[in-house]
């Protein structure tokens, strides 16, 4: 199983605390040793690192811990191969462009008869079940929305299609997943994501996968709100919320936007 | 302008040695310095880093010097804007998934009229005069090779519309062109680009830009062929060749596989 990171947040935020925490896990307190990646989203423009080696001993993981990317959306994921072999061709986040966005996706699971998604205009570089999975995705999007919806209703028929593919692709077996578009981030748990959000009045957190506490308060304003989802906990003294299997939870500017397939309690 | 560097190997070679002579154009020796990037192919997969930041000053580039990535094709660009703000989207290189192979592209040059190439599938993500010819080319090519070329007469026909399209770019104003798809390094000259061909006996280069010799036959073995491109030579003891404007190179594992529009002497 791999693990995932992803931040939503109304201003430009670096994501070195969690990052931290999220790259021990990658051979160092975690099994996690086969590669890792992290994609940010700045000012409408993206860009992405990924190395087929472990996070821990990553001198490129080194510098994003060490070097504040400010961003509003980014995603990260640490690998523990099960389906394609250990190299750069296989390593998330994988990256398309639709409607003249870039669409950046990391999924974390494993899928059964994931050869038999038909493919349309978008092909997967390597040969992993969740690259092949992406591209169905984002195929069977396009071929519904030729072009950007751009209104509230259209958006809405997007979401709920989103919601009805990462079912079909959690019927297939494990497909917990980040994605984004530059706009929003999405986020559909099949087993395990957990998410928090940060917002004023700030406090402090402590890692739980390092020795390293923040004072948000000294790095925020009263105004920011930032929400940080992975598959668990990356801290040991706040609360955060697990999602539901079968949920979707649309973000933007760091607070859900819209839901979708929330069990009723 | 802008300029650029390419290489085509046939063994994995890192690129630092040239990379640090050129980066030095990136707000230092030159005056690019509206931001710079590096792609690397490695064993079928692909990664690249951008910064919008003079190369000389940027600490992801100082990694890039540090960090031997070993590569069979890399592409490279150092900005000075003319078309389009100074912002990561409309920092080279730009990439898109063709056939199932991440195609990589960087220009050097200005055009006139790009606004009415018309755009298919591929959309610009940024708002360059660039960005908008490589996806225009993208989906052209596409357009009349709806799946990957799988023989020697297709990949000619693909190679003679490139220099077609190529051309047609070239009509538009001044376009120097790096372009990848993982097997082969394709250079279009319309103004100026030139190159060379290392191969045993391999003997010492001296940067042009920055105070660096190095013995290539140190670090080679007598089968490595290694050929760099670059808009302005990059040493100052070596022979290199210039291109013709107009002039099509297609490389692969170092050496040149075809050529397209070649001035009669």
């Amino acid at each position: 199983m791999c693990e995932l990171l992803g931040m939503s947040a109304n201003v430009p935020t670096d994501i070195c605390f969690s990052f931290t925490g999220f790259l021990h896990r990658g051979g160092g307190t975690g099994p996690h040793r086969d590669g890792w990646g992290i994609a940010f989203y700045e000012e409408g423009g993206y860009r992405e690192f990924r190395d087929p080696h472990p996070s821990v001993h990553s001198p490129i993981a080194r510098l994003i811990t060490d070097y504040p990317i400010k961003s509003n959306i980014v995603i990260s994921h640490i690998r523990q191969a099960n389906v394609g072999q250990v190299r750069l061709a296989n390593t998330h986040p994988f990256v398309r462009e639709m409607w003249g966005s870039p669409w950046c996706y990391a999924h974390n699971g494993q899928l059964e008869g994931w050869q038999g998604l038909p493919l349309g205009f978008y092909r997967p570089v390597g040969d992993t079940d969740s690259e092949h999975a992406f591209c169905w995705l984002l195929g069977e999007l396009r071929r519904c929305f030729p072009e950007r919806p751009e209104n509230d209703a259209l958006r809405q028929g997007l979401w709920r299609l989103l919601h009805q593919l990462c079912e079909r692709l959690r019927g297939l077996g494990v497909f917990n997943l980040l994605l984004a578009d530059g706009d929003y981030l999405y986020t559909f748990c099949s087993t395990k994501l957990a998410h928090i959000t940060r917002r004023a009045p700030f406090g402090r957190a402590s890692l739980s996968d390092a020795e390293l506490t923040v004072n948000f308060a000294e790095h925020t304003t009263t105004h920011d709100i930032v929400s940080v989802i992975a598959t668990e906990p990356l801290t040991d003294n706040e609360a955060w919320e697990r999602m539901c299997p079968g949920e979707l939870l649309v973000w933007r500017d760091g607070m859900i936007e819209a839901r979708f397939g929330r069990r009723q309690a």
